[in-house]
């Protein structure tokens, strides 16, 4: 690497980091990078990562990806979770912390790194914006390019998010797979089943649900979304319609419903009148809405990091979209691209076809795109059938992991660390 | 059927219900009975099905399966829950109740029903037990057979109970994936991760979690079993060291966990000092306390339902073993076997052997297996070698249903009802 350093004569190094939280396909966009990198050897020197996301360039604690075989970046395709470490870490604007920026331009300098690969939702895009930015300002050339992920799918442009639809087919089956249980025992027990499901902001996720049913008949019969103020009085009713007509009321919850006034349901419940913390999301919390208004039996779940980590049944369409970005970014830097990312182009419904187009980071920094009201049935509840048709094709397709003794055989990278050529530790 | 009631000309019929909490494979059971019954027509005329379980007798609500299409009764075999209904509804005792024995008798005698297949629980192999002596202090002539059947694992003799290894390896799993999931986060974020897991008596499903690590550094950090009485010290001990040392705690706790005085965790939790109910099982109450007392930020899931209706990702030797003993019912019934059941018989671990064996009903009525101590480690918070080696062949192989538009094609039943003989509603 020291060649590096010296001119031109050896390609430019590339530094990856993945951000916020991670998926059951960040790994696959991992992939993407690095194999195409690979392939491209004369123009782009080691693929450093980050060791926890920017955290990693901040600390100089590189991981040298040039160590893992190949069979190992092969199989980050089918692993879950963030194999380099992820981080919650957003850049301060450039105005307040200036010195992040300069440090992190430091380090790429130390390493000869040419090439920002930043793998995240909005808050990422923003900060690879700034750091094109102050790249610039120093006089210090770098390519940075964002690669697009979250299973939130609130990313402004790109059509969908990378990591949603592996999300969104967990929830359909899963509320599939429930219902035929809840079906089952209805009619001397359970009456209620509540799945709660990601979605802070935006309820993708909590649609997704909706696809587990065929009509209007079938489970979920009531979808929370945070984009409808929850209505006590009107969802109570929805339930107990539900219950005398099915014998059984299926409901998917976003964690992100709020009430009329935009607080956050699950919040309003973490405490009593008297300030205890009540313990539970707002999946238990609208279960036992039923049984006390209505007295009904309830079972509740809530998948959390589940329904984001569960390479086991991902969707196919997302997987091969995750690595395709991934490889975009990198085909981005050959082309000399800067300060944008991949997006996912939908050409048409169905049959599914879809291709890579590009937009500049700006586009999608700090953006979020909610469900629009087009896709959410008149009395709030259920999702459309133009929902449907956008939905339906991102959960297409299995693409199972290897196994080894019954469990998924996931790679560990072996992590070896990039020998420090800064002596001076960063204190953030 | 009418020449079936005049003589023994035509065979006679059989019954099969479903009973308690259905699972994953129960339906398997089903197709191992059906499939088994339709190929010996010549001793066994129409299988009914009770719908919703005993209740379908005790009401003569009875399903004709031969209304059901070949492909339709193979199609059980990847569909979860309870295809016919299920119920929770024990009989009570001959003493208290003789009206409800009497009336399945009745019943039974109106569709000249030979066979009783129940499929469920040491409850109801106490049903099928005093079904058996009723039908002989009546004089009507009925083989009484159970199928085993439960995601607790908690039947004695068989050496696993159809459900279970479903359950384990879906536990096992998601344990592992969740996992990968905290490992990318706990640098700036998540740092203890609880999943909650069924098993109100019995730790064998949480026991499971455990074959998510393949060593004792590798999550599952922490599993808390019912058999353990919870010890709160050493509990947030036990965790303050994991984090400290590996950077993070992945936990899985058993929804039948106890405190010394043997109340569980989950119902202590349901009211606070002023009598307020609380949500929340004992997962969030249990992530609750590491944050409190140690200050840790936590995520917590409840699979609920999800994880004994998993059919996306059973264990292919489960699916064997909860056909095979539907299969073994039928053909010990037509041995001229009564009153036991088949269960399994473990020939050998590695490699993984095993057959049907026969138990007497009345030893599997009302019993529980516990996770014997000599599977849990010293500490009380992990599994033994010799708890792996038990475990590990139940969660073998994978049998995946068929899928169409991205989620698994799972089949629903015609129902067809029988018409009754009796005139008379029967009142419970």
């Amino acid at each position: 690497m020291a060649a590096a350093k010296t001119g031109r004569s050896s390609p430019r190094n590339a530094f990856y980091a993945q951000s916020g939280g991670v998926s059951a396909v960040i790994n696959a966009s991992a992939c993407g990078v690095i194999e195409t990198a690979r392939a491209h050897r004369r123009q782009i020197g080691t693929v450093y990562a980050g060791r926890h996301g920017i955290l990693g360039a901040l600390h100089e604690d590189l991981i040298d990806t040039s160590r893992e075989s190949a069979a190992v970046i092969r199989a980050l395709r089918h692993t879950p979770g963030g194999a380099f470490g992820s981080a919650r870490y957003k850049l301060a604007s450039l105005e307040r912390n200036r010195a992040e920026y300069v440090r992190l331009i430091e380090v790429f300098r130390a390493h000869d790194i040419g090439y920002f690969f930043y793998n995240g939702g909005n808050d990422s895009m923003d900060t690879a914006q700034k750091v094109s930015e102050i790249g610039r300002s120093m006089g210090y050339p770098l390519t940075c390019i964002g690669i697009p992920k979250t299973v939130d799918n609130d990313l402004p442009i790109t059509d969908c998010s990378p990591g949603f639809g592996s999300a969104a087919k967990y929830v359909a089956i899963s509320t599939r797979e429930a219902a035929l249980d809840i079906a089952s025992m209805a009619r001397t027990s359970t009456k209620v089943f509540v799945l709660e499901v990601m979605g802070r902001h935006a309820g993708w996720i909590a649609a997704a649900g909706g696809l587990a049913g065929r009509s209007s008949a079938d489970a979920p019969h009531v979808i929370l979304f945070p984009e409808i103020a929850f209505d006590r009085d009107k969802f109570l009713a929805k339930v107990k319609a539900t219950v005398e007509r099915r014998g059984y009321c299926v409901i998917v919850v976003s964690e992100g419903v709020r009430d009329a006034a935009g607080r956050f349901l699950a919040e309003a419940g973490t405490k009593d009148a008297f300030g205890h913390a009540q313990l539970g999301g707002v999946g238990p919390l609208i279960a036992e809405m039923t049984r006390s208004a209505l007295g009904l039996k309830f079972h509740w779940a809530v998948a959390d990091y589940l329904q984001r980590s569960a390479r086991h049944i991902v969707s196919a369409v997302d997987v091969e979209q995750a690595y395709a970005v991934g490889k975009a970014a990198v085909e981005f830097a050959l082309a000399g691209k800067d300060a944008v990312l991949p997006v996912i182009v939908r050409r048409s419904s169905s049959p599914y076809r879809w291709t890579i187009g590009e937009a500049p980071l700006g586009a999608i920094a700090n953006k979020e795109k909610k469900v629009p009201r087009s896709f959410i049935t008149a009395d709030g509840f259920g999702i459309t059938a133009a929902c449907r048709r956008y939905l339906a094709p991102l959960i297409e397709g299995e693409d199972y992991p290897p196994y080894r003794g019954g469990l998924p055989d996931y790679v560990e990278i072996k992590g070896a660390p990039v020998r420090k050529r800064l002596n001076k530790p960063f204190v953030l």
